[in-house]
Formats: C-alpha cells, sequence, structure tokens
C-alpha cells in the first residue's frame, strides 16, 4: 500500500500579476515585431498571479549562472524545511520514519542534491535512499510519485518523502526573445511543495497503479539549452496540441486497471498551459470542473513545474469532497515528451487529521501560507510505525 | 529476483599516460608551489593511462560551458548506444524487454535526458520508465544497481537496464589551482558502461539487499561548484580518509543480512583512489587481492566516477572464477558523502552465455573494447520474457 498524503505547499512572497506582466512585456519588448502575438498568448493563460524568490526587479536582472545558482540553493535552504516538517505533520510521520526522499528540482542544479542536507539538517536517518532528479522537468512531480509507489511496493511498509522545489524565476533568460520564451516569461511561477507517501495508514491517494509514457520523437520539443548563462526552457510551439498523443496514454493505463479514463471522481493533471487543460478534457470527454484543481493552481501560481501536481492536489484536500474509494487520477507532463500517470483510490483511514477551513496566513519566513496549504493540527506525541 | 548482468563498458580512443600527466602538471603549473606535492599525489593514484573523448589538447582548452556540454551531448549519442546494445546482449534481452532505465551521469546536463533519446532510437517501449539521476555523482553507480534492484523487487519479472555515462575530461577546470583539483586532473577518467538487471534468470549477481549510508555534516567534502564555466568538482582533503566512516555502515549491512563484510567471496567497490582501497581493504580485514577488479579500473583507466563500480564487475565476469552461490559486496561512493550497497550472491543461469577470453579490439566508431568489455556470443533468436 502507498498513500499519497496532504502536500504543503509554499509559494514565496513575491507577487506578479497578468497586468504587471503585460506591461512589462510591452516595456521590455516595445519594438518586437511579435509582441501583439506574445501578449495575446500571455493573456491566454489565464494566470492571474505568479510568486517569485526575489522581487521582480532583481528577477529580470541576470547576474551569471553561478550567482543564479548560488540563489536556488540559499533559497532552497530557506524554503524547502518548513515545507518538509508540514508535510510530515500532515502525515503524522517524524523524520526518523522515512525510508526514501525524492528530490525533484530543475530549476537549480546542486551536487549533492539537497537531499544530503535535508538528512543532516532534519534528523532523517542516515540510511535515508536518496532519490534526487533533475532532468525530468514537469514531469517529475508526477515521477516522484510513481517511483515513491514502486519503493512501497518493493518494501511494505516503507515510508517516502517527496519534495518538488521549482524556482522557474531563476532561469529567466532576458537575451531569450522567441515567441516561446516570451510566453514562457508570463507563465511559470515560483513553488515548493512536499508530501509523503506512507507505506500503511494515512488519508490520501491510495496508489495503485503506474506508468510512463513517452511521445516519439518529440524530445525536443521541451528542453533545456544548458548554457553559459544557465538553463535556457525552450518549448516549441507543437507543445500545446501534445494532449491527443497523450490522453490515449491515459486511457490505456487506466483500462488495463479496468477504469475508465472518463469515469473517475477527481483528476489531479499537470497544468502546463490552459490549452493542456481544455484539450485532455475534451479528449477525456469530462465536465471543465473536473479539472477545477490544476486549473486554480494555474490561474493562482502559474506553471509551477514538478511542484503543479502536490499544489493541485492539496486543493482536492481541502475541498474535502472526495468519498472513501473515489477512484482518481494523477499525471505529470514534461520533457520527452513525458508522461507520468498515477491511478488510485481515496482512502480514509482511523489516524486521519481534521482538514482545517481555508485560511490564509504568513509565516515568520515570510512565505505566503495560501489555503491548500494551512497547518493541519498535529496530534502531539502520536507516532505511527511504517 | 534481480541479477546484476554481465556490463559492457567502452573507453575513448584518446590515451593520455601518468608520465604525459605528470609532464603536463610541470608545464601548466611550473610556478605553482605545491608542485611537488601535486605531483606526488598524482603518482600515488598509481593510474598509469586514461582515456578521453577528445585529444588532450582539446581537453586542455575551455570554450565554455555551452560548447562543453554540446560535446557531452554530441559524444554520449555517440558512444552510450553500442555499450547499451552489448549490455542487451550480455542479458539476452532486447530493448522492447526493458522497462525501467536508470540513466547516471554526472559530467553534463541534458534536459530531457538522454533516456528520451534512446528509447526514441532504439527501440525501448514508449512506456519504459525512465530514472535520470545527475547528483549523486561516484554513488551513483550504485545507486543504479540498489533502484534497478528495488524495481524489481516492486515488479517481479521485470527488467531494468542501466546506463553510466561518465566523460569527467569535460568538467576539467583549467582556472581551478587548488591541490585538490590538480590531483583531480591526473585522477579522472572517461568511459561509459551499460548493464541489465534481469527480474528473471540470468547469470551475474543476484542482488539480495541494498542499503544507503549519508556519513554525517560530510556534505561539503565532495561537491560542485556549479558556475557560468560548468561544473567545478571540490573535493577536500578529508575525502581519503573517509573509509573509517564508512566500513561500519558496510559491516551493519552485511551484518543484518547475517553475512560478514569481512568473509565475502567477492568485492566491487568504487575506485576514488589508492587510499580508498587500502583503508577499506584494511578496515574490512581484507587481502589486498579482494580488491583487484576495482585496482585494475582506477590503473587502467582512472577514477571513472559512476561507471568504476561496473568496469570492476566486468572484469570479476572476464575472471571468470566465481562458483554459483559465492557471496559479495558491490559499492560506490560519492557526494553527500554517500554509500550505495548492496550485497548479493552468485548465480549461473541456464541462459549462460560462454565469456570469451581476453581480447582487444577496436569497433566502427574507434572506441576501444578492452578485455572486459570483448562482445559476447548472442544466442540468435533467443529471447526470454522477463
Amino acid at each position: 500500500m502507498a498513500t499519497l498524503c496532504r502536500p504543503a505547499i509554499a509559494v514565496p512572497e513575491h507577487v506578479i500579476t497578468l497586468d504587471q506582466t503585460l506591461d512589462l512585456a510591452r516595456t521590455l519588448h516595445a519594438d518586437h515585431p511579435q509582441l501583439p502575438l506574445a501578449l495575446r498568448l500571455i493573456e491566454n493563460t489565464g494566470v492571474l498571479t505568479r510568486h517569485l524568490v526575489q522581487p521582480i526587479d532583481e528577477t529580470l536582472r541576470h547576474p551569471g549562472f553561478t550567482t543564479r545558482n548560488a540563489v536556488y540553493e540559499r533559497e532552497a535552504k530557506r524554503r524547502v524545511p518548513e515545507v518538509v516538517g508540514r508535510a510530515l505533520g500532515y502525515a503524522e510521520l517524524s523524520a526518523r520514519e522515512i525510508d526514501l526522499i525524492v528530490y525533484v528540482s530543475c530549476t537549480g542544479f546542486m551536487m549533492p542534491s539537497l537531499t544530503a542536507w535535508l538528512i543532516n539538517t532534519m534528523g532523517f536517518r542516515p540510511d535515508t535512499r536518496q532519490v534526487p532528479i533533475a532532468q525530468l522537468g514537469c514531469a517529475a512531480g508526477g515521477a516522484a510519485v510513481n517511483r515513491a509507489h514502486d519503493f512501497c511496493r518493493a518494501y511494505p511498509g516503507a515510508n517516502v518523502l517527496i519534495v518538488a522545489c521549482e524556482f522557474c524565476s531563476l532561469c529567466y533568460q532576458p537575451t531569450d526573445l522567441g515567441v516561446g520564451s516570451l510566453l514562457s516569461n508570463g507563465l511559470f511561477g515560483d513553488a515548493v511543495a512536499a508530501a509523503v507517501v506512507r507505506g500503511r495508514g494515512g488519508t490520501g491517494v491510495r496508489i495503485e497503479r503506474n506508468g510512463s509514457h513517452l511521445v516519439p520523437d518529440t524530445e525536443d520539443w521541451i528542453s533545456y539549452g544548458v548554457k553559459d548563462t544557465g538553463f535556457h526552457f525552450q518549448l516549441d510551439k507543437r507543445v500545446p496540441g501534445t494532449m491527443e498523443m497523450l490522453a490515449p496514454a491515459l486511457r490505456t493505463l487506466a483500462a488495463e486497471h479496468g477504469w475508465s479514463a472518463s469515469g473517475l471522481g477527481f483528476y489531479i493533471v499537470h497544468a502546463g498551459g490552459p490549452r493542456i487543460l481544455d484539450d485532455l478534457c475534451r479528449f477525456l470527454e469530462l465536465a471543465p470542473a473536473a479539472f477545477r484543481f490544476s486549473r486554480a493552481t494555474l490561474t493562482e501560481r502559474g506553471n509551477i513545474a514538478s511542484a503543479v501536481v502536490f499544489d493541485a492536489l492539496a486543493r482536492l484536500f481541502e475541498e474535502g469532497s472526495v468519498a472513501d474509494g473515489t477512484q482518481g487520477l494523477i499525471a505529470g507532463f514534461g520533457p520527452g515528451i513525458t508522461a507520468e500517470i498515477a491511478l488510485g483510490s481515496w482512502v480514509d483511514a482511523p489516524l486521519r487529521t481534521a482538514i482545517p477551513h481555508r485560511l490564509r496566513s504568513h509565516d515568520d519566513d515570510g512565505l505566503t501560507l495560501a489555503g491548500p496549504d494551512a497547518p493541519a493540527r498535529r496530534r502531539a506525541g502520536t507516532t505511527i510505525t511504517g
């Protein structure tokens, strides 16, 4: 058994609105021949606000890859522990009860990965397995869930901590002027997410099957240019149309499990952009409300890369509308083009903590704790061994 | 069951000898106040030859991270497929029978990872899982074996392809002048390795248990500086002494399995440097010959990062001296400081192919196929489903 528990999310304190983004595009690219197209594309994303680890003025400066990556490390160390602590709390586990940490992040690079620092500073056991993944991009959120599921299948009762740390604003490249880059500059946001997959017990999505699908010969549709100036996100204009190729993979995996991808009770899918959601909705013959969690993530936070699926899932927990046994689907999409898909059923375990209603607060670090992330009450002294 | 089959290895065609390395150090660093120390350290590595993806003159030039990483991609695409094909042949499996590809490499960065390109060009199924790991450094060889073992535990009968692609020479940084850097410039080499872990059948090491150990508070002892100029390998002078801290972890894991780490029939350990091997030998109370495979790798190819354990294992296969049921240990060491340890027993499965004697040949690509990598005879038409 592997139950994906309630995710914890934090978004940084610096906010940029759609209007500010459009104004910036008009100012920075006044002479760009395709400015009207870029503005239209940005407006069409429906992204109303995004959060950034630095003020916008600093975000727009490129101080070199050396400094950029140092900012990544500094901000990750500043923001990840609180989120990890909350995710452990939601799962009612201590750090010492975690057997594997899957750390996914494509917006900065550290060796050793942040996993080593987390183990050293947060009380994880020295024998905690580490799986850092930097090269699956936005699909890594789904991949993390799936590798955690595999691990719990391999070691029944094991617990896995997933961390997704994405500071997309640190990949802003002022010299990239293609329409795809201008669109990306208005689409991506920063966020940190963590969630625990419990091998026994826990309230959340009990993962039952997972699968991966690579769309043949699309490996250069979403990619990084790896340059002196860091990671350059390269987006092919055919990407928004990929759901026609991926929907059959979702259908096939569901059918293999005896389910219909069109008849599930909840959907947590990567919100790459509005067309991704619209198309997948149509191809799976779903009502638009089926993707309300992903859409809310996109609208309020932008595309937060591998953290999207956890932010959307946190909204499902917050809504509190899922009945025990409800079947659902989680899917991350990213470079490859790869889909990482999980099928699972909602399970309400007896050790469930009450889910508080929507509230908004600021913690000492200035991190905005939005609704889905409001701290759950943690039972003092409760320890459940895996 | 998870049997690590015979690895395939390829080293590039450009060779640098110890004498050439020492001459270069004398020429390039004639005024370096610690040149004598650096020369002594390089001599003490015992590394007699190393292989490089580019001629030495080109290796010494730093054309910028953009170009360096483009060379990484070009050389990986040029050299990996042949090795993968051979590893599949040794395991008597076709690409379509592989369920997971674990790709480890810390000397270049691609997104998507090379896994996507391999799937597209070598006939792997689109639903092949991809686990690319870039952040475990030299420990990633052991980690790849261990994650493959986990996967086979989760899905009995599944098959995993491991690829380790390390072009350490592409991380040469001419402006890094510390003694640790000068030593590294004489220690690391380039190589590509691949091996299949079969879920059923196969001759090789049947993995029975795996474990990871992080030495507390050593996360900055081996690390990358991630800079405008690419990855800068940073080696603390305390690293050669880490076996005192890691040997107990090896002992503990073996004891948990009812084995003695001092009484096993074969040892395949990461050859980080001569002191690593000497110390571990001493702490585990072993005869020097116990590490003969790792030592041969170090002497003939240098520290080839995550590929070391596969190169050493290939030499064990070549020696052909292991009796069915012999117990052994595989261990990768790297940044964290992390050890990734596997315990397994030699198994001679009925579908065993004959292991040819040592021979040396060149393939069409100009890759040197050294002894351990000589092509095995592949049984025409043999297909074993996992």
